[in-house]
């Protein structure tokens, strides 16, 4: 189990990172929407290894191909299978890890839980299994972009110490891809990469914080206990690998705050009869049902355990020893993380909006 | 929908703040449990309004009725049904937000999904509902414990700006109810208690952080993919009223850190062949999956919303007005939410300790 | 678990046939709903014990109460609880199955699953847990007659090899209730009670079958591969205690048709652009989605196990007895079962409603 | 949604008949079984198409491919993904159907539900989605017998009025396989089989019944209310194409007993302590949970719709016409069906194992 998200809009992904391919299962699409594969490809080549010194360098081309699903462009309501096959694995890389554990990765719970494991690659627990998530999160986008015209952009937030300063009311996706890391501060962004080469030619790696808004969300989506928008937000984010934190809204920063500077007022909108908020440090979510404001979250990354230097570790057997990594690794993986952050934004949008209109109908 | 929780154990609410009761129903309980109803009531109490100048005045007894389930104290296997029955609910006190939206709660968004609301309390949104989670979390507490020695404690780490020092190891529950805030640490638990006195007196609220420790976890619970333990553990802290932010671990610090600091060297543990980390920055999971390790997450909470003054907001119709809040709220919620945050740890990781044994099977 | 059906309209029950109560939560009811409560107890009357001497002399008055989720007379979108208190459980007539397993009974299996069992009574397991069912498809009812119109009817088909000639078209619920045995064509209807009162002298039991209707149910609702509407149904009628087998459209009397006897063909219907079919023999579901045309299913009910004469059995220890059942059961369950079996079909319909409607929207 | 069936053993597939193939996924497959890719392989030689004169004529290899899962012949614990791809697909047979519902198929349902159809083919109401069913019900056969030691062996038991007399107790793959209509008794298959092709020479089809036994599932099997293990296989069997009927034990023939003949005697079993049944009328299940008796079931079949003459119907603008299907179809689908009864029943019985052991632990 656990390879499962979503109960109306579900999808279920597979795959190894060594093995025939990652693929995904989305069920319960709505009928009749149109499907751009472009739009898809692009989102995975945002993610893919190999685009240049700040992330891994194994070449994956990384193309998709739609197995099911589709008829003339559109979403016929049935399961979309989407399959990206593996070819530049690099067994080799992991011979060390067969009996070694390699330090903060899964190594030792899959084998603490399953008993079994493929060592040659993170197996489910790879940062590969997000091409799938990312794939059908582009799918996600399209079914809201084209039921409600939802728009949605992720960006680089903070790398190591570094923080940025974004307007997450404008920023747009030709910000966030005007630089390599992804971080449409130009200024800061020059900061966190040098930070990235620096911590890469010392063998080492940084963490990283990802914040993501969600525009043209229709008020209602959510429910009001365990199903919160921004519960069913954080269960998604802390899935993807190095995930350690997450944030609705102002997030940790509102325990500092009083009930009098957190609280936004409501206000008239545009039209008669509209209603919105003031100033919008809830997030766009109040009892976990979006309130029609940008939907804002942010997500912490550990950074990335694979370090090239020696390390302690145990043995199989329990015997002490040390793991010195080889292969290929991202020295931080928050420029790539972007398009998954997306993605499983749009998948709990996407599901939440299909579960809104079954309970409570089409009422806009 | 959104009102279960869990796969296997799983958590059913049901309940408004203002109406007969509050409930919950726990399937799939492991039967041959012994419950204790008094363990049961000491979570409530610790829960329960009325309990000091700290929290809210609204004085309600909650003493838990069990309807099924147990039979000769031990659990049966079947849904144990609890109920929580109202007393002291004062309607009077909302008859202002009969056609008035309070600002940053669920007033305008509860509205706005289901075109109708019960404007005598806060409904489903209201924090009264988690007078069911903690019921249901002592139940699940219980399983915990007497299937694998679980023992979990929370306490409270942060009001406003003020940080707490705690370790995390040793804390205990006498140390947690030393105090009326529930901070083990007693000089800043003073100064959270006087924050907190300030607040109230004008008026105000205020936001904190609980820190929860699970030990005793054994290694193996959790999914690599979605449902990775700290993804479900996100996901019901989140749910929790006022709940803004989670962290797993180190959470948010760990972005800023580097690989060679944040990584948990593996080492051989007491007995031979047994395995264990030097440091425990990963919060006991990796990849999603418990590794042996006291399990650490930290819960981020926003100031209460009821603030007693004027503030803008607008009319269901649309029209700018204010609002004036009356009736008991708590000035800060964070000493009564502790119970409420172990509950849900218990929650999740008894469903995930049921997971585990189904798919894996019990190879302790 | 198992004690939840449905995915957005979803029911879980709790409560043994010996203990505080039964009752349900009913998650997912779409807000706004009128729900009278008299209708509730209507079906409720139909389902009770000791109406007459067909049935079992229990005497319980099976009020029920509303705990949460509904205001001024509508369903505000939030769980709905129903709770039914026990009153005449006696007990003093199980003693005998504290150690004895009663024949094609639950008690062995009961006690092979769990390890413990309540021995009161058939606890889960009892036909009692229906009172609950019962309550909640009540609600489904109301749903589905406000959302779309759709009215459902039971009634007893077949009594031991007695078969009844019912025309599923206009069968009303007066029809139904003019007799005791609830089936609608009088002459067999004295023939089935004639039988029903000659096995009660014997001390013995007979099965039978109920035919079930829903008439007004719009096309599209169902889905085309695991949860077709036929195969949820099945689940939901297979559920209930006693029945042995379901029939979708003709059921086993269409093995033994050639395809173009069986074939429904389509023709125009009453308005331009209407389609419907000419005949019936699918039961108004192909490929798993409703056509549009009436519902009809049937469901096969063994005699109940509870034969007042002496039967061979073993004991918890496995050495061979005698047991001669005591205590108050009905000689046949098809009378009583008829709003059982409306219910269920009331249930899995809504589910169905909601989730189709979420997934491809309101086109009606 | 409705493409997965299963809890925690649990199957998701995906494809139309006419596309890039069709699949499963896996999910939550113990660790560390044997996976036979031979045994995978010869259940779906038993189902595919073109095995002789009583079966549809398509040529597909039907060769499974394993994208992920396993590793050096054993299951991770993770998704196991199957896919065959499709090729001897012929959409020119179907360009009449683009705009014209064949009668009794899920076209104007499918049209109905969704607005879209892939008409080259059955899309998902095709028959060849099961095969996707069939590989991943071997993969489930493997679980249970590696586990627990569990055999499922499906005949045919009745072609139109022909019926056979089976032993359930003894019937072996073996004498299932001795014949191609897949009927144990010689004689009737000789019947079964003339009456096959006399339809087929006239451009009908024929019904047919199904029934399956499994031996060696251990008691406790099952939940007491909804998921009931007969209600599950219910569900599972009626999601097959054109299955309409259901039997667990005797089925509706037990409408027509008396309690006193249908009662399953408890006696003392083979070793000390055993409990058995002295007859199994049961069918291995009471109060929906297995008492380690063989669980027996039966499915009915309709005749395939595709019949080979002139049928009357109507247009998508709801005009009559009349249709004349052309095309490879089953005149009789029982003996395929075979391998897709016994998968859909290894299926349920799997999720049922594991769950059971996940509330109740191993106590074998």
């Amino acid at each position: 189990m656990g390879s499962s998200i979503g109960r109306l809009f579900r999808v279920t992904t597979f795959g190894e990172s060594h093995g025939g391919g990652l693929g995904a299962v989305v069920e319960g699409c709505p009928p009749g929407v149109t499907i751009d594969l472009n739009s898809i490809q692009l989102d995975l080549d945002r993610r893919r290894p190999g685009q240049g010194e700040l992330v891994s360098q194994r070449a994956e081309a990384d193309k998709v191909a739609v197995l099911s699903g589709l008829f003339e462009g559109k979403s016929l309501g049935s399961p979309i299978a989407l399959l990206v096959r593996n070819h530049d694995a690099d067994p080799s890389a992991y011979a060390d890890m067969r009996d070694k554990f390699r330090p903060s990765h899964a190594d030792y719970t899959t084998e603490a839980k399953y008993g079994v494991r493929n060592w040659q690659g993170g197996g489910r627990a790879s940062a590969r299994e997000t091409v799938a998530r990312v794939a059908a999160g582009a799918i996600a986008k399209q079914v809201l972009f084209q039921l409600c015209g939802v728009e949605i952009v992720g960006w680089v937030e903070q790398v190591g110490p570094v923080i940025a300063d974004i307007d997450s009311q404008q920023v747009s996706l030709a910000d966030v891809e005007a630089n390599a890391v992804r971080c449409p501060d130009g200024l800061k962004a020059k900061q966190m990469e040098a930070l990235i080469q620096r911590v890469r030619a010392a063998g080492d790696t940084v963490g990283g914080v990802i914040g993501v808004v969600a525009r043209g969300v229709p008020p209602g989506l959510g429910d009001p206990v365990f199903d919160k928008l921004d519960a069913d937000l954080a269960k998604a984010m802390l899935s993807i690998p190095a995930a350690k934190g997450f944030g609705s809204g102002l997030g940790f920063a509102s325990a500092t705050m009083q009930g009098s500077e957190h609280n936004d007022a409501f206000v008239p909108g545009a039209s008669p009869g509209d209603i919105q908020t003031d100033t919008n440090r809830s997030g766009g979510i109040q009892g976990g049902i979006s309130n029609g404001m940008p939907i804002l979250a942010s997500v912490a990354f550990k950074p990335v355990s694979t370090v090239f230097m020696e390390q302690r570790t145990v043995q199989s057997d329990g015997e002490a020893t040390t793991i010195q990594p080889r292969g290929r690794h991202d020295p931080c993986v928050v420029p790539r993380a972007v398009p998954i952050v997306e993605a499983m934004m749009a998948m709990v949008l996407c599901d939440h909006l299909l579960r809104h209109r079954g309970q409570c109908g089409d009422r806009r």
